[in-house]
């Protein structure tokens, strides 16, 4: 069964996702590197690319460290 | 018995924390008073200040909004 957020298509969520994908394709990383940097799952990422899943303040510093960024400029991308 | 993170004590956790209770108090809130605002559980929130707890986005973005500040302003007072 996929593990669905109930959180799914939040306007935060998806906010978050798309800017943790754009700042990802900006720095030429694919989503497996971008895992792999991080000590993510790669359809955790994929789905919290998507909006589809909650995410934790441990691995948004991982994602914004892999992304050579902060966390504070991440989230001005997101708009939050 | 307390539900304490494996994370517990993680400096990320920890400054986040700090910053929290630093702009809550700037802000002139008791504990109770912000979780109310931000439809946090009180001993959730207090642990969360200590460092002692992961913290989820969605919730981050309902603690900055009761704090009227950016989630972005937020890490940057803890320099994430």
């Amino acid at each position: 069964m996929p593990n669905l957020s109930p959180n799914r298509h939040d306007p935060t969520l998806i906010a978050l996702g798309d800017a943790i994908r754009r700042i990802r394709q900006k720095k030429g990383l694919s989503q497996e590197q971008l895992a792999l940097l991080a000590g993510a799952d790669r359809s955790h990422l994929g789905r919290l690319e998507r909006g589809d899943n909650e995410i934790a303040v441990l691995l948004l510093v991982r994602i914004a460290k892999a992304l050579n960024i902060s966390v504070a400029e991440l989230m001005q991308e997101a708009a939050l």
